[in-house]
């Protein structure tokens, strides 16, 4: 299988930016009377001319029980069956042998994955070992409350994050970067030269397409704005995501 | 709603020990011809005697997919209506907006859940808002690649997990620390006094019961000691709970 970093960058190409689009169907804004599965694909059909990947939430999925787990099947194999990448946003983190339940349970609706880091390489190993998977560490997260861990100094006084990110180099995985935090994605960057940078939290969460050029390494494919919210429930979601891919190509020039 | 950890006081009463039996329902360890939740509830029926907490663990039901789901769900409720605790092991970790999501799909099933505290406490709050809910942050876990991340030292020369630990017990909120380190327990005990300590990882991952006495600190409910794959694919389930039972009745004194 070819890499997840190679066929992301075709895709990049071929969508003409670094567009994520986030599915978090979540029964409290989704338009009445529409169902779960037919909400999904909705969204799939509407963002497929500009997004390179999709990213099911998994947790909105489970609110739904045994149907929602049905549902995160379907939009997966929907949304690959019109050409996205499918990134299941889980974030699962646990010791080797119920990482190699988890690895079951998703690799099979998945182009890649996200993983937490705390439990260390070995607990990531079931997801590594899966040919061609983009494997996703969080490193330095979205929400206001990640200063309490990721940010506690080093004995060097750097934030504990950038010990993070260097174990994520060195493991040779991607990373996840809020994209809420622009101060720190140069020095993201230069912690992980080679990781593609997944960059949640773009509308919704307050981060801003312009703030994000410093997560930019090699090529247009080397980092993954993210937008949910601001997106998928939008009067008019395919012009919603047009309006992302364009700010996103004046960001970076994907070669075409 | 009476607070888990008085609830839990009152089942390690009732059943004598703090004792807690994970359920994996690994497809290569079951026996043959046995359905999931026929599987699980000959489970939740063989140790319900003895112990006072059951912790299904999520992985190894997705990994089922959507009959998994229903069937995470129906051992659940099997085992409530067993009058055991539910401990759903899910190690769930993201953003505030993402965890009220999970805090939807499982605190209906669960007594108590555990948690990836590395988002920090903004991202536990759905799950602390709910009435009578225990909640298990993982501080220090059970896997030998637990060192990569948790054992870095802070200025002050600690390992990181030590400052998880001094938020965990400024939170509130109850522990998870693998019982394959009984080098840790008392270090971990002293650093969160009240909290009720999660020790996963007894028998087949290598913990010894005859180890965990300094994880235990006010009452015989103070840390509660788990196995799964050495009780759930004995030859005999119900005969491997009552032995551990009776090893940590001779460890701590539970008044009748």
């Amino acid at each position: 299988m070819t890499p997840f970093a190679d066929r992301l960058a075709s895709a990049v190409e071929q969508k003409g930016a670094p567009l994520c689009i986030g599915i978090d169907p979540d029964p409290a804004l989704m338009p009445a009377g529409v169902g779960l599965s037919e909400f999904c694909r909705g969204i799939v059909d509407a963002v497929a001319p500009v997004a390179a990947v999709v990213k099911p939430q998994t947790a909105f999925f489970e609110a739904y029980g045994a149907d929602g787990w049905a549902a995160l099947r379907d939009v997966c194999d929907y949304a690959r069956g019109a050409g996205l990448l499918v990134l299941v946003d889980g974030k699962r983190g646990d010791v080797p042998t119920t990482m190699r339940a988890y690895a079951a349970a998703l690799t099979p609706l998945a182009d890649a994955v996200t993983v937490n880091p705390y439990l260390g390489e070995d607990s990531l190993e079931p997801f590594l070992a899966h040919d061609g998977l983009g494997v996703f560490a969080i490193v330095k997260t979205s929400n206001p409350g990640s200063a309490d861990l990721q940010d506690v100094p080093l004995g060097d006084g750097r934030p504990f994050w950038h010990h993070v990110a260097e174990r994520v180099d060195a493991w040779g995985i991607e990373a996840v970067v809020g994209a809420t935090h622009p101060d720190v994605l140069a020095d993201a960057r230069a912690l992980m030269p080679g990781a593609v940078m997944l960059l949640p939290g773009v509308g919704a969460q307050g981060g801003r397409l312009e703030d994000l050029a410093p997560a930019f390494g090699a090529g247009p494919a080397s980092a993954l704005p993210s937008a949910s919210r601001s997106v998928i429930y939008a009067d008019d979601p395919a012009a919603a995501a047009a309006e992302l891919s364009a700010q996103l190509r004046s960001l970076v020039s994907v070669a075409g």
